[in-house]
């Protein structure tokens, strides 16, 4: 029991008790006016040395002494002064008959929401370890407790690995001190041990407890009043619940995106909205820098090469600093068959993958290797809610101040995909009130496609993010931004129509379709904007508006095609394991939905592979409430 | 009026003046000898504490005083003592009759020129802002002022901005301390403010008068006489004092150029310059490194890929560290219409361009997207005044001191765009006297192009410094050095037109010309040194030594053509319009001048289109005087 | 002779010795109970100032002084006090006659292995210069001794080089404090001189014996016995020596590898090894990382294009942080012709080159260019013998304690190039014992080629590291990791093959071999797994189980082919050298030995190139016994 909860229960101190320091007990444990029992451990000319517990000494001037003293002796004493230099003087209590009661050092911790409160002082701090970063100097313990994490450095040797049996995901208790390092709060290490048995189970569980409940996401009403929509909000709030207990975890996120325009209104905001509220919950300056990373992806699904890199990243940040493994998050992306080996190869490590998606699903394939899933067509809607749209709320959730620098995204979002979703409407009236009409709108996301061209495989963080006008202030600079990246944009795609149509092959299909097929290859300028599936998107609705439904569009190069229609019903997977079949060694692969896909094979069966295919078009159902509105995958 | 300048007035101070410290007078204002109005504002046993400023305050000892003293009571007194632990002792002053006067505290201003003298000691400096990167710890004020550029470090809490309300452009004062930070001096903020009204109006004159004089060029006179030359001087004295403001403003500069001999030899010697300038300018030993990038184009105008990724690097700079946008210095590369729409990218954002180039220009086209434009084209000279040339003096303008450095490098330029000035024998003459005759320039300039080709996109500094012999020394390891990479390139030139020349077609124009034709796609080695362009211009030369002019060579590959001639004017840019609209469908598009240039089509046209060039290229007037001199870009 | 050795030697120092310093002792030279000869520098009226050499002064208290004294007499001292601020009281000596005896500064020397024991304490260190870093503060010399490297910080002003007249390889004395330094040890310097004449040769003889003890490899037995092995292990020794040699020295060490199976198995141990040795040698924590670098080379030889970046890269670190230029380590690939260029290229530069390969070499274009060479080849042993057993070896040399983490390695190195070597039975024993069965070890080859594909030139240190369980814990997930990405290998090898097993073309040859041809380009898919090389292999092993041996095989592209035999002796230079002389204008190169090879020309001519190929086929030997084992490089 310590001295503070004797006297809560309103025990007398008056004489009667006197207290007995535990071994662990510090000078912080000593209080004013009360006796304690000490121990003579020195005996000089000017008074005895008395210990208290095994840090607590002192000295009794021999003027408040009277009789003769030996080491070993007892001897009950207050404290009378603290020297400037940290040296205690203890004078003498007068005590006929007491009664002992044992005082524990005083363990109340100390939270890492107080830590400015207490630089400079020794505090005491229970919390899991997230990351072990073996620095050239002392090992820094990233501590997480209830109120966030701290990095806690704890020096042993050069270069050497301190409290080497100390481990991710231990809960630790810590003593030491909180300083500023180059800014940031440090908690230098002074003593630091793993719980065990039930101090381990109850301060695990307490943890546990706060940070499920800090994960919680916030609760945001849509921007929008959309049933459709109701139906996919549980599922963001597993998805926002899931990211920020991952940052509550200290776990580094990476998100991966598709790179066009519906991708990064989805990708950015959420990038944001996380590097925020790691900002709030790390003491590290530097830990949204290190903790996400967003990259949009090569191809339309998860490339191998991309999880072999980002599995190789992850390792590396794993060995050198200690990390664990990231959480992946995709976006706008990662619903399909296709993704399954990467995701398989990930599945080998402990990296949990999130998706967020509005690309027709194939859960049988994809739902065993995934932490969670959203997708409108898990719940019988589908594409016109966009990735965009949903990620704002998913951004708001993880962190509702975002919102006002929001309202025009989803808009943006939606005409990127060209969704035709009844909220629409709501959507752009929603822009409009921010100031964004729909030619404004529809410049962000040409500017966003042209944008994201260019900037091929970087991130390309600040000017997408000058793009879309988040956190960001000159609003007639933005207009005049966009406006010109989205002409410029419209500019290249005219040239690269201009060559191209003249050779574009009209046939009339069986079905009363009409067929449209362009070389793309010979026919269009290569490595340049727009890229084979945007210039073949664009052949298309062209063609829609000169000849009207129903239209399918084919735009092939040496070993590929792209497909839209309009009108008829394609289904493009299935035409895809047809041929498969039917062209023995034309090596045919390929993915997609009913009216928008894209086919591989191999160069020299490139005639044999479009034959065939024209020949299933001829016999594809008209149906003319098809429409190929989202734009190919390049 | 501070006491100083009273003094200097030869006013009396011998008892009839009382000095009165202005609130915000520090310890420092404080002479010895001199009486002080001084208000008391404590009595104790042993004297009485009185207060001459906010910040100066003291104690009377009993002995000295006579009377008795209440808190509130005047007293004059004078400097005593300043005791070891800063306490002050006054002693009071026998007056009878006296005047005020005034002391304002001095803020007499330390410039950046100073610091180094006064670590330790407190002082004031004003200056403009301009950079405020916010770290995990501190905000750093970069500031000039008429001296230089110093870091001014302020800490309100870790990682939050300090002085939220000053930004870049404001003109400020800064007391604080001149300290050693890892090496380099900044200053720790003690207080900063913002200058208002007269006093910002007045620093701010000062500064800019400051700067406008430092700004100015050096005079150097031109390595050799030449009239022609003469034209172009004053256009580049703008540019030297456009940079050198550019670097005292603490704008960051980024290279674009040319990568090819020419475009090195001009870009490498201003780069130096830069650096060694920002070096003396900037406090911060680190600024030449984070304030000058050079990076060879990917083609032979400034592309939107280009243009993209320096805005997005631009922006993370301005955003990771309070940089200003960068200025772009373009050289022997950016005076064509292909250039304009990365420039008008760039438009929308504060980056002054500057660009100094010997092709063709299109001023009409890119005059107003630049700040500064030197071309020897604008003065009615031509590309034979290579940006080489023009370099070497402007980098002299901006750094003389480099010059012994430089006096070979016109030559190269000159050699390696086989410049046909008449100063080519005074430039080659210079470059003699330093050890280099024509052949180991000549080697350099061959060592170039095949380094160059090999980094690729790299600026590869140090290996192209050492083939340059720029701040370099072993004379016998460049020879060896050049000679190798030179022949080694000269060999591979050698192989590749061994495949090639057998397959070179030849045809007798109309106009008596000789045409002639190769295909490099199918009978030159790809993806390998020399490139397309280079093959077809050493064809070419070969072809000229064979047959003697007029001769035209055409180089082709899937989708585009590079065309050379000497003795024929081709007028490429007028080609490639009419083509443009004779094949329709075609997708040509292209650049150059009268007997250089490239042309761009769509692969499936490309017979078509050159069927129609060469049908041209019977008609092309004769004109021995044109030469294709200058190596055509890849 | 200092007073140390006076006393060893047994003299008297009673009274009949006084001790004189030299001008550089310190007060550390300074015993008790020892007369000095001192001068008197100053008479007051409290004493007399005496000194004992250029920095030792101190007072003689009045008061144990009788008569007067002159400034200028001499006085025999010995010490009193030294006070607690340094300063230092003698007292003088009754001497009647004495001997002096002269007392030199006691330079006794710490080596870096006594650093941490000494920190804050002055001490001595003589050693040479190996790397000279400029900072933005201090200059950085790292000196090397007989024991290690130590960063030596000697501070002039801010960014300017410290001592300038010294540079690497200079032999110096270094007096200063050792101190901790963000966690490392780091001399702070004092003083710091050049040792000359005799002092340094002694000591130049003194380190470099040290350190060539120290570079000598350790004693291992071979992992198994294998007599052919032996033939290389002086060799390999040599090497072992110069790699040690090189981290003692503190040169940097850059290795290139094949990017296949073996290539890795042969780098990652070695890496490994040298980051452990330089861990040990180095107090700097972070020199591992700075030391030593891992690339796969792009092509199975040393192109030109590596080769300048490598240079390029080397020539900046020796200017930004005055490393000495690297040691390039290239294994299993290095020994042929075609290396030429790139190491012409670097011997230019103080870059020694070492090779260990079991490609077929060629010891003429090759050896003069080598510090160092092994090859199975040069000792009549050949490729099965391959470049992963003898690093396995070479890295046990260097860093013996490896050896556990490495003994399943020579298996997958073996089994990766398809090694008949007659160790294979012993190496797969010894990996079955480590609980490798042969599936495993198959799963682990196939795994590496499949990520080493993915991750392109990237090193994927931690990725690999995984797939060959070095340094690694969990055995499950390894077994499970590598078989998921040796399956996915496989399916994808698969698929190719779907699509291009039925365009295989087969022909019989009138020599009677099997002749196979596809054409990878049109029946096999682009820029994926499986590469054209390894696509060409597969067919082949498919074939020979088809139709047993002799089968040669060729797959090839629009300018390439790659060929393999089984059973036929093809001798594919000399073929190569053949068809350059027989197809004027086809660009023909290429490389290779007797059964595996490749061919390059130009696209236009490769119909022409490869029916002169065949051609060469059909009277080429049968062979039964050679096999084309080895993978292709792609």
């Amino acid at each position: 029991m310590t001295r503070e909860s004797a006297e809560e229960l309103g025990e007398d101190d008056g004489g009667s008790v006197v207290y007995d320091l535990d071994a662990d007990c510090t000078a912080d444990d000593v209080e004013q006016d009360t006796p304690y029992l000490a121990e003579i451990n020195g005996v000089v000319d000017y008074g005895v040395f008395v210990d208290l517990s095994e840090s607590v000494s002192g000295l009794v001037h021999e003027s408040v002494l009277e009789g003769t003293y030996r080491v070993g002796d007892e001897l009950v004493v207050e404290l009378e002064a603290v020297r400037d230099n940290g040296d205690i003087a203890f004078e003498p209590v007068d005590t006929d008959e007491y009664e002992l009661e044992s005082v524990s050092h005083d363990y109340s911790l100390t939270g890492t929401n107080r830590l400015e409160a207490n630089v400079g002082e020794q505090i005491h701090l229970e919390g899991t370890v997230i990351q072990v970063k073996q620095t050239g100097g002392p090992t820094i313990f990233h501590v997480a407790d209830e109120y966030g994490v701290v990095p806690c450095a704890a020096f042993e040797e050069a270069g050497v690995r301190a409290y080497p049996s100390i481990e991710i995901d231990d809960v630790i208790r810590v003593t030491g001190t909180p300083e500023y390092r180059e800014g940031s709060v440090q908690i230098e290490v002074d003593g630091l041990s793993t719980l065990e048995g039930e101090d381990a189970e109850e301060a695990r569980e307490r943890i546990e407890e706060a940070l499920d409940t800090r994960a919680e996401p916030h609760e945001v009403d849509p921007l929008i009043d959309w049933p459709a929509f109701e139906k996919l909000r549980p599922n963001l709030r597993e998805v926002a619940k899931l990211l920020r207990r991952t940052v509550l975890e200290g776990r580094p996120i990476r998100v991966r995106h598709h790179a066009d325009g519906d991708g990064m209104c989805a990708a950015v905001p959420v990038q944001i909205a996380l590097e925020r509220f790691i900002a709030d919950v790390h003491e590290d300056a530097d830990a949204p820098r290190h903790l996400i990373k967003r990259l949009p992806a090569k191809a339309p699904f998860y490339e191998m090469e991309d999880a072999t890199r980002d599995l190789n990243f992850a390792l590396e940040d794993r060995e050198k600093h200690g990390q664990q493994l990231p959480l992946l998050l995709m976006l706008d992306n990662g619903s399909t068959a296709e993704d399954v080996p990467a995701y398989e190869t990930l599945a080998h490590y402990d990296i949990p993958i999130a998706v967020v998606d509005h690309h027709h699903p194939d859960p049988e394939a994809v739902e065993h290797l995934l932490d969670a899933h959203v997708n409108p067509y898990l719940h019988d809607e589908d594409y016109r809610i966009t990735t965009g749209m949903c990620c704002v709320e998913l951004a708001r959730m993880i962190y509702p101040d975002i919102t006002d620098e929001l309202r025009h995204i989803p808009a943006v979002a939606g005409l990127s995909d060209r969704s035709k979703a009844d909220a629409m409407d709501d959507y752009l009236e929603l822009a409009a009130e921010e100031g964004y009409d729909e030619t404004r709108l529809q410049d962000v996301s040409e500017a966003l496609d042209y944008a994201a061209f260019w900037l091929r495989y970087n991130s390309g963080d600040q000017l997408i993010q000058d793009l879309l006008q988040i956190d960001n202030g000159d609003d007639e600079r933005h207009r005049e931004l966009v406006s010109f990246f989205a002409d410029r944009g419209r500019e290249e795609v005219d040239e690269q129509l201009e060559a191209a149509m003249p050779h574009v092959e009209h046939e009339d299909l069986d079905n009363g379709a009409h067929l449209y097929r362009i070389d793309v290859e010979n026919y269009a300028h290569r490595f340049t904007y727009p890229a084979p599936g945007k210039t073949t998107g664009e052949i298309h609705d062209r063609k829609i508006e000169e000849t009207g439904d129903p239209v399918i569009t084919v735009g092939y190069g040496p070993d590929f095609a792209v497909l839209r229609s309009d009108g008829v019903r394609l289904d493009i997977p299935q035409m895809v394991s047809e041929l498969e079949e039917e062209v023995p060694g034309g090596g045919v692969s390929g993915g997609g939905h009913l009216v928008v896909g894209s086919i591989k094979f191999v160069k020299g069966k490139r005639e044999e592979v479009i034959d065939a295919l024209v020949e299933k078009m001829e016999d594809a159902e008209i149906d003319e409430a098809l429409s190929s509105a989202a734009p190919i995958d390049d």
